[in-house]
């Protein structure tokens, strides 16, 4: 792999100091754009604009897109109107409609100046769709031949016209009416002979989505058929764009941070760590840990409850930890599972009384276990009277099964309510659970030891 | 979209039943691979090898790849020579080396006596790498093209070996040792003029891995450049294979799962849920559920410990649930947040001090606002005295510390000691985290209520 980008930017400081600029040129110009904007991050503030200007231009817009949006929010700030306007035009329309969504209000009105009519009517087009939809991570820059075209036609027309598009590997067959009607791939027309018609190798049945699709069910789709591009059309079914992998991955990147954010009752953010204020980190967490705080009164209520019976047997206590986490481990495990096996699309409503099923089964086989050595553990390692050891594991049965059945049939309910299923997964099950095993627990003492 | 699937399913038995195989065929072959396999999931068991016998040849082996493997190996078993032979001459080698790897030893010697020598020496090759390295995921089907070659005659040495490789769209420039000196896209290529040459087109810096690279890094790679392919090289830096993005996807995917499993204290499997029998399920949750459960152990001794203070003080009970959660719930954010950071690449063991740093603001800023507020509920609506008051609020503070600093940093020490950070997540946090916060809980009251 490269030198350790340490090495390079400590480089990269002494030919800035020494103005080396040749050289710096040379050395910058052989690295990726993602390296040369991760390089630009650590880079001092003030020479980004002079390092930028380094650039070719094409290089330029390429990193540009690879910049976290407060540096390229620096950088616009120190364009003149001709360098905006030079690294706008060489962004894909995707690319700049992302960079739109992000700036500050007044960098938005000079971005919008700067771009040519067509491109900013693009833009303001791409930007109507839902934030989460296909929509907004389309590209309209792809290629389109018509049934008719012959193999040889086709090659030159994507040679003519290639540059300008995202990808020239999957080309969309349309109609009169832009109704798309097929697709074919680059290598089919490239081993295919030079007078065959595109309607004849073309497939014929293409998939395709919606510009209100959901953006994740879009990036599923790609893990599932291995498409390096997926067509979008409209409402009369006219293609007006496409989702390339590389937006894919990134939507499925992002995702999967959500997903675990929520699961850790994190409000989701799509800031790196570092770079996040702890104030920022603070917003995000405390709204959940307050809820669920606020929540455990209810386990503490009926704590209360059971005082008398508590102050006779203050020994009941010491397990109270066990069986809360116990519980809480199980019921996460359970919802856990469910809800990837959700997101993954493995899993759908119509599956619920066989997910019930099978971990009433796999409950019942932990239950037995976990409570057979908790039992042989109390009476010969904690030493507690026989009663005691059986008021705690027949406690651990009974709410390892609740836990599990609360664990999977929450999320499941969840998303059939239209709610994000990754909420109902281990604080929020834990605090339900909680209150669930000492109601048992203190009902199973209290009829037991006859309190 | 398509007709749904259990429409489909249904049409798809009542041809069979009536014997319309023309129809059926007609029918099968407009469908996508991943389609068919999961309508092959489907069907009735004893009906698969006919159907499989009306798909052509190439989207037979297409479709024989997206199958589960309990439905590959129910395939084989039923395949006379021949027709293995035919589907395993269609199966690109990274395809055939995972079959390999998936099938019982009796079905594996079948399959290597009917692969061609050349492919059998292909797949022990693949099959010699470590499980989890880019060895194992690569294929050796990619376009070589040598500096000297003109963009002519590659496209037409493209498009007389193309059919057989997996993908066409990047091509890898090797020098006479087969060390690899650039790569150059069929994108370029077909843009370029006629006569000019590969070397003068080529990219002449790049990125490859080792192919014993960890694959969840070379699919992190994927993420980070945008690439459609990325070459894998031995140590001599010879090129050896190609890994593509599809596969990258499914490493994504196969990541992800595992580290929520592990998450949520559940040992990772590669099976969907619902494919997974209970005793499976048992088998994989019940080690982490026993050594959690038996480890609670120590929370049970401290509460043992303080049974004193405790009997005198039956109220101080009502509190441990709220403790204990929220002291879980503030660690397995921290944790979350940290193992994703790792994960993405985002953050390193060196910047433990800096994650300190903010997880220590965060603490103070959570800890803070919830005591403040728990302090009022106690106050005017659970209606204690303001020492009991005082010493809830005072230990809720020290807990969101410990935790916020005990879930950051477990995680970042764990994967610098080469374990799997995902397993110091909620479950393990929380058990540690139970067992300080009540200690400081029984400290901070011994101390106040001189109990």
């Amino acid at each position: 792999m490269r030198a350790s980008n340490d090495l390079l930017l400590t480089t990269l400081e002494t030919l800035l100091c020494e103005k080396k600029y040749g050289v710096l040129r040379e050395l910058l110009i052989i690295q990726n754009p993602a390296d040369i904007a991760a390089l630009f991050e650590e880079a001092p503030a003030h020479s980004l604009p002079l390092l930028f200007r380094l650039l070719p231009k094409a290089l330029a817009a390429e990193t540009f897109v690879e910049m976290e949006p407060d540096l390229q929010e620096l950088l616009i700030r120190g364009f003149s109107d001709t360098e905006l306007k030079a690294v706008l035009d060489e962004l894909y329309l995707d690319d700049a409609a992302a960079l739109v969504d992000e700036m500050p209000a007044i960098l938005v009105k000079r971005i919008l100046r700067n771009a040519d009519p067509h491109t900013r009517k693009m833009i303001n087009q791409i930007l109507q769709y839902p934030e989460d939809s296909a929509g907004s991570i389309m590209t309209i820059e792809y290629v389109r031949l018509r049934p008719h075209m012959t193999v040889e036609e086709s090659i030159l027309h994507i040679r003519r016209t290639g540059v300008d598009k995202e990808t020239i590997y999957t080309c969309y067959v349309t109609d009169n009416n832009r109704k798309l009607i097929g697709i074919i791939s680059a290598k089919t027309l490239l081993l295919s002979d030079d007078d065959a018609l595109v309607e004849d190798l073309m497939e014929t049945n293409p998939i395709f989505v919606h510009t209100t699709e959901d953006k994740e069910r879009v990036a599923q789709l790609f893990d599932k058929y291995d498409f390096l591009s997926l067509p979008v059309v409209d409402e009369e079914q006219r293609l007006v764009g496409i989702v390339t992998v590389d937006d894919a991955i990134d939507v499925l990147q992002e995702a999967y941070t959500e997903d675990i954010e929520r699961m850790a009752a994190i409000v989701p953010s799509d800031r790196p760590y570092l770079k996040t204020s702890a104030f920022e980190l603070y917003k995000a967490r405390i709204p959940w840990l307050m809820i669920l705080m606020v929540s455990a009164t209810f386990t503490g209520m009926i704590i209360t409850s059971f005082e008398s019976a508590l102050a006779a047997q203050v020994v009941l206590t010491a397990f109270i930890p066990m069986l809360m986490d116990t519980g809480g481990n199980c019921g996460s495990q359970s919802s856990t599972t469910v809800i990837r096996g959700l997101s993954l699309g493995e899993l759908a409503f119509s599956d619920l009384p066989r997910v019930l099923g099978k971990e009433f089964r796999v409950s019942l086989l932990c239950g037995l276990t976990l409570s057979a050595v908790n039992f042989l553990k109390l009476l010969f390692f904690d030493r507690v009277g026989i009663t005691i050891a059986a008021v705690v594991s027949l406690t651990l049965i009974c709410t390892v099964f609740c836990a599990k059945l609360v664990g999977c049939a929450l999320p499941i309910l969840s998303e059939r309510a239209g709610f994000d299923p990754a909420v109902m997964s281990s604080p929020f099950i834990t605090t339900i659970v909680d209150a669930i095993s000492l109601t048992i627990y203190f009902s199973i003492a209290t009829f037991l030891l006859h309190l």
